[in-house]
């Protein structure tokens, strides 16, 4: 039988870095291709110890079907930190759990758009989100960055030549695949601007906690008084990625729709780990255990830093982030990454082509996407040492 | 700001049976409205010394990003015991684990319809799925159901009345509302109906496992020679309702469509409990701590029948099921089963109307479901004491 699927499933394919990240059942290859947190970051004695409890004590709560928006003194509980540590959030938001940060970004979009409607997004953005939007039947379109982040002219460029552009898609902290970060004035523009034209801000947020160096950045939302940013974190890159909770703060009536998608797609997030969240959140040192990740990440990120000083021919520049888990390098004009990332991975390194961040172009891109929490000290060295090799042959040879 | 929703989420409402969810945390009230499995079916203890076990040997594994598809072991164990016992699955199919069966029939009805689009359904049925395929923008379309289930010349005349039928929800056995199981000569008219039209079937078979008098009936999907079954089930009924584990079998074609879907919904299910499970079904005896479940729900809708028996006045009928979670009574032609639910409701008794599943109309029903695996025993007896009273008091007055 031949399968006929709905218009918006037809056109999407798996994401590239899914397909990568399948091929990496491969142990000899060193990756640099994953967004992975760094398996020493997960808290496991603790985590062990807080299981055990639940088990003993609260088993019932724990096991037993609960409610869609999440455990209530869990949902009290981040709502209470966001506010206390980044201001965010107002006695018009409310806060929902879910099960991870894509399935905020999916949700937002569902309860948003309708097929045919368009997300404007920095270009290149994060492929999860692309996929999402693209699911919903919406079409994605690209603005320019620079490296202050998205570039408030082209926006609004955009949105005049854009017909029904109901979201605007921001990282602004440590983005995918950039690892750049929006300067605060830029924040302020681009948010004055969605404002003036009545677009949804969706500021997706996963890596804002990591960061390593300079000073923090407040967030979009923080500055949210007409109600029109959507904020989406996750607690995959601090505590675990496996267990898929995240948590959005919004509108209450957006927060109201999205809960009703979360019933249909889920029902609830995984209660058990809520609960262990909660636990770990009100019994153990979560920012304590930050820190210790953040020191983690800026050991792993200067040593990235230091084997390209070392091993790149002088032509390939690559950003030098302040947190978050990517490093961005950029071939000279001209070149293709994906041809790049061809010859990284028959020398058993991998690496993510920049094209595949695009919003909406086929265009070839000259950069590419490294990653450093989740290899090993030894994998990174050897592999940089690796594609600085190839890189000195690849520019030699075209 | 006035937010404006997508077309399909403008319409949905959030499910009567979740606000009753909702207001259930008064803990004076006897519910007979939820579909929770008994707390007492939980293996808290062999749960508890598995993820020990985990914690102690494969924590990095449990806590760590994972594939879309789910465990790779997990997956082949549930096609295994699928196929095994239910004779479920061909090699032309795919098995993929999903955050409940509620993610398979959103996933499902996502891939093959576009807004407009038909799902025909038994009516009544599962509202969480009614809602899943809304929040799709798919028109839900109710096919008349005897005790033997739905009847294929209205399912005939039916697919000739409606355009672009995609999709065929059956739940045939122990079905949500109605307790009542399709018979196998049905389920062969019905596939066979299907199958000339090129429909396909998603059979939702939550509570197949739950069968404690009779003889067990083939799934549909245990005939599928032509591929056009998605079949969808789920450990909350045997495990655990709350760690959000289900499963979807269906043809290959199907499935790849539905995981881009899922990496969209929420990249992977909680790897930590698909661990567990995995453990669970290779190192304890699920099958013996089914048959202890059913034992406890015989006991259980033994109780609650023997006390309808007794309280209720001969003009209300009620179902007599083999298995499952719900008993459906019926009120006199002419009687609105959400009025009798009102009075019910004031007298800290919970039921849900039957009007709460219709797929198509906002007729009243003279219907209403009855849980007996969430109350205890004595909540059992107290609450349809109440109910009988209630009746008698409300039969009389109109």
């Amino acid at each position: 039988m031949e399968y006929i699927f709905s218009d918006a499933f037809q056109r999407l394919k798996p994401s590239a870095i899914r397909e990568i990240f399948k091929s990496l059942t491969d142990p000899t290859i060193i990756s640099f291709a994953a967004g992975n947190p760094a398996p020493e970051s997960f808290p496991v004695d603790e985590l062990a110890k807080l299981s055990a409890d639940i088990f003993k004590n609260s088993s019932t709560a724990a096991l037993q079907y609960s409610i869609t928006e999440g455990y209530p003194a869990f949902r009290e509980a981040i709502a209470a930190r966001q506010k206390a540590k980044f201001g965010i959030g107002t006695d018009k938001d409310m806060t929902m759990v879910v099960s991870g940060g894509n399935q905020g970004i999916d949700l937002c979009c569902r309860v948003l758009c309708n097929p045919g409607d368009a997300v404007i997004c920095e270009n290149p953005t994060f492929i999860g989100a692309l996929n999402s939007f693209r699911a919903c039947g919406a079409k994605t379109v690209g603005v320019d960055m620079d490296e202050d982040g998205m570039i408030p002219e082209k926006l609004e460029e955009t949105i005049k030549n854009t017909k029904n552009a109901k979201l605007l898609y921001l990282i602004p902290t440590f983005q995918n695949p950039r690892g750049s970060t929006t300067s605060l004035a830029r924040r302020r523009a681009l948010y004055e601007i969605a404002k003036k034209h009545g677009i949804i801000i969706l500021e997706d947020n996963p890596y804002g906690e990591l960061r390593f160096r300079g000073e923090e950045i407040p967030t979009i939302k923080s500055m949210d008084d007409a109600g029109i940013v959507v904020y989406c974190s996750s607690f995959s890159k601090i505590l675990s990625a496996g267990m898929r909770i995240g948590f959005i703060i919004a509108p209450e009536a957006i927060v109201q729709k999205m809960a009703v998608g979360k019933q249909c797609e889920d029902v609830h997030s995984n209660i058990f780990f809520q609960l262990l969240c909660y636990k770990y959140m009100t019994e153990c040192d979560l920012d304590g255990h930050i820190e210790k990740i953040r020191a983690i990440y800026r050991r792993k990120c200067d040593l990235m830093l230091e084997c390209l000083d070392r091993e790149m021919p002088k032509e390939i520049t690559y950003t030098r982030p302040d947190g978050g888990l990517f490093i961005w390098c950029t071939l000279p004009e001209g070149y293709d990454s994906a041809a790049f990332a061809k010859f990284a991975i028959a020398k058993k390194v991998a690496v993510v082509p920049g094209a595949t961040f695009n919003c909406d172009t086929e265009a070839p891109s000259n950069a590419f996407r490294l990653n450093y929490s989740t290899p090993s000290d030894e994998q990174i060295v050897t592999g940089i040492k690796t594609l600085g090799e190839i890189a000195c042959e690849y520019l030699s040879k075209e």
